[in-house]
């Protein structure tokens, strides 16, 4: 039995964490992409709560980067970037509902070499960007293209392989009346380039608008933490999630839960912001659900807290506090 | 002769800095005010270049906040915040162009205590807030409703009375393809709640889409500098505006011509990438249009370079930076 | 009647303003300057409240960069930047004092061309540095020597003359048990850069030690605000304080006043933190000493609080909040 | 075979990693124990290149914080915490040179509960704080007493026992002319509260004067990422620690070595200028060291490099960002 078996998802869940209806959505059933996270868009699809969706997503960079000797900062065309698939709307879904997603895969998609990096000028963790605005030239750009495969991992040169890792970099339901680029993470989801959006995994999304209007792309094989530069293991790939409805679970921010964890992701900057959300939500989380008082969870997450640093990189960075489920066992509710 | 004469805006405006056609917009002619910054709202009006603009503006509250013993945590509705009149059309812009607005006049609008302001729970300078997520008891709650007149001023208590100076404290163009919230202050203005911003001013704004969508409201009887709790002199005005249109000058950021200085404006978190984006605008401005290269701009403004804190309190925070005409002399372009 | 005879310093100190023995210390008397504020170093002067002290202070390369064409990566020693003169030991200070320090004058010290500012590679605002580790090339370096005097002023270029607006960049007292660099600003005062601490102005400094202390130098010709490149204009100078003492006037953080205003000053990072420090003490001060409750203040600030940034290059950034004395009236205490 | 035999303390260390002779340092031996880090305090004991050390050292109260009834606030006397023993002086070192110090074991010392955490007003990593200035009221106080051993872990509660995962909570060298408080952590060491300090690894600190002048102290039985609420499990130990000296290696920050991967540590403020710090260190270091370009460096971490939070609690907060050495060998020097 898997552990998802009695996940908060399959516990409160309107389909119960069951497997319903599959659906596709290919380049050519999405069509357009886009660019923001909002309510203008018309939704792509509608499911039922237990349905299942594989989309077909693009890299960060819509495909347009080809060969290593390719210029990102002629190529790309800002805000055109980040392409996503959706919205996808969710029967049911309303205003102070959580979305749980299920995360069952992530595959490479397209001919090899199917994984793209590259540094761009002013963008990246260690360069003056636009937001950390400075005089000093911007580094040269490079473009490195690399063959991945689920089983062969990520080529990096002769003597390096990292092993694929896949996750999906980008993820998040619409904000109420806004429409927020698909570069940006928060309270939502959004870029969040978090590694731990992986198979496997439950992300808890808030609902802010009727039907939830799912989106997700910039699926990455793999990242170390911060994606230092910018641009992590980018690729395009056949995705698969399962989306679940719970009722009157109210969220400020994205939680996730694993077999092991379970984990509050905020974004902001300065980057303790950023951890300070994360961490209050899971102060939060802890009393409200795990039978703890505020101070006694502050202070055994002071013991035993986990972060995990997501990105370091984009216009809010991302980090996700977590605990271990033998330490604080399972949700109470 | 007025120094505006000579601004930019009239030597580069396509209206030539002249007053054209006069407009109103009335609160019955706005109808719905806006709450967010973007391209999916319809222009509640036309203009060309040097046409002039009165506007009923609402307060941040929209007039909801009417005693001292109200408490805004119950009458305000998140994200239903700070309202703002337009959009308005500006025949003949398109992006890469300036909009370039000189502000005529402010006055208070409606029956006295005209102006509010008050301590909302999680927001403000001095508190923990959503964006620095604490464990901390809030402070409490409290409004002030103020007696404010163009003559007598802000009547704070019975001895104190401040100047009537008003300013606009939100002000922008549509961005290209996100709607943002009228809360948070960008590269396309927004709410910079920047003092600056004052009648006799001309305020340069970065024009994304056509007609540029010009928005504002949000004006401050007289705030001070970071606006501290986050909640200036609050008041609804009749706000006259003059809009010139500059083709082909592609600003980054906002930027402001007074008779006195030229500044431009960052925002950001934190504060010093917000100073350190209006800095390097106003290094590069002198770079490109006042005759210094850039590292002699960097060295002059570490010497006479004058910096504005408009918000500590908003989801980004906005600085001014300056450097008087006396020094620089008139742009060259 | 100068208002110096109605100020904080008048009203509470043990010699109640009056100024009292004169003292100098000269290049050879001070002998060795120093590197860093603490308790370790051994008076180079002992004076009563109410002594004046003039000063021969070095500019912050200690004399080392004489021409244009030197390079200050070659010339200058770090740590052994900033050398300041003292410490001065003020008879009958002790811990929960504080130190009141009343500047009569600043005058430019040696041979023209008096004045020094230089672009130092990873060090400033808008450039990558120590603290803000990155990858980007630096900044070529620039030297300039400028010609400086009183009445001339600042002779930047052929049509460039600054006024002489001299202020103290690095004052302060020792901290109890630590030896700051004099690089860096923190509560006991040291390498704050604000313009403020300029002659007729008093300065309120907390006392850590017995004796206080004292020390200063880095006096800068002028400065804009934040210090941009992070080399103001430095010059060897004749500078004459008077030093006070107020009994059991415990501070958290250095306090000014000048005829119009009272400032608090905070040192920090990020910089919304420097203005969070120097706005609370503000407040509190409003709140011990001028009748208001916190909250009153809180938002009187909001509506009438001036920041001026004082330096965002240094290992803490500095900013001082200030309301007027027509607001507030003086002091109760 | 260890490990630690092809370390680098083993093959460029003056003993090359041999173990020496045995030395004790007693809380009789240390007699004063010592709250900052500097050059000023005379060594407590003076060891050759392998020796290896055995400390009785305090917890982070000096033991005065003993039953849960005590009021830290009342008991506590700033700056007087985190006392730590040394210094030891290491024959042979000097400025440029690296000090390796591997942690040989920690244990427990002292009457049960031997164990600590406790909320302190105004500290912490979500309260407003002496450095994030706020108005809320601080959270109430508490104290937890906990039993601590090396097999039976942390008794937490009837339900939650932790495992014992001690580490070394400060350690470093002295700066060159400053004494800085044994709470901060810097580019000597210091306060870092990073859990990969632990038993096992090698940590390599730089020399800035004569002897390295080696403190240590403020062992942690167990911590979470970012030592949420300030306080770690507190304990007085027994720590053993072999020196070593690395001629001509000369850090700009701490390093750290385990069997599994290599590791820079960077602490500064805001946040992500202690990450910067960290990563730009492990790419020059991966450049300097193990034959990668900067470019492929600052790529290659993009996709695998691992950053652990130590603390956002501290006057600088502390990263430490890490590659394997499965994918970039030994170092080649």
């Amino acid at each position: 039995m898997s552990w998802v078996e009695s996940s908060i998802m399959a516990r409160r869940g309107v389909a119960a964490g069951r497997a319903g209806r599959r659906h596709e959505i290919t380049e050519a059933a999405q069509g357009t992409y886009h660019y923001v996270y909002g309510p203008f868009a018309s939704p792509v699809l509608t499911v039922e709560p237990g349905d299942v969706i594989s989309c077909e997503t693009h890299d960060a960079f819509e495909g347009r980067i080809l060969h290593e000797t390719d210029r990102p900062s002629e190529i790309l065309n800002f805000p055109f970037l980040n392409p996503q698939n959706g919205p996808i709307y969710v029967n049911g879904a309303e205003r102070g509902d959580c979305l749980a997603v299920h995360i069952h895969s992530i595959r490479p998609r397209g001919p090899q070499p199917v994984g793209t990096t590259c540094v761009i000028p002013e963008f990246g963790g260690l360069v003056g960007t636009g937001a950390t605005a400075l005089l000093n030239s911007p580094l040269p750009e490079r473009v490195k293209k690399l063959e991945v495969t689920v089983e062969g991992g990520v080529k990096w040169s002769d003597t390096i392989t990292l092993p694929y890792q896949p996750f999906i970099g980008t993820i998040g339901t619409s904000p109420q009346i806004e429409a927020i680029s698909s570069l940006v993470p928060d309270y939502y989801g959004g870029n969040m380039d978090l590694p731990d959006v992986a198979p496997g995994s439950v992300i808890y999304l808030p609902v802010n608008v009727p039907g939830a209007l799912l989106f997700l792309g910039d699926c990455h094989a793999t990242q170390g933490d911060g994606e230092l530069c910018g641009v992590a293991l980018e690729h395009p790939t056949h995705t698969v999630v399962q989306v679940d409805l719970i009722k009157g679970w109210t969220l400020a921010w994205p939680r996730l839960e694993t077999a092991d964890f379970f984990m509050t992701i905020g974004s902001g900057r300065p980057m303790e912001d950023a951890a300070r959300i994360a961490y209050r939500e899971l102060v939060r989380w802890m009393a409200a659900e795990f039978g703890f008082d505020e101070l006694d969870a502050y202070m055994l997450l002071t013991q035993c807290g986990r972060v995990r640093l997501g990105n370091m990189v984009d216009p809010k960075y991302t980090l996700g506090a977590s605990i271990l489920k033998s330490i604080v066992g399972e949700a109470r509710v």
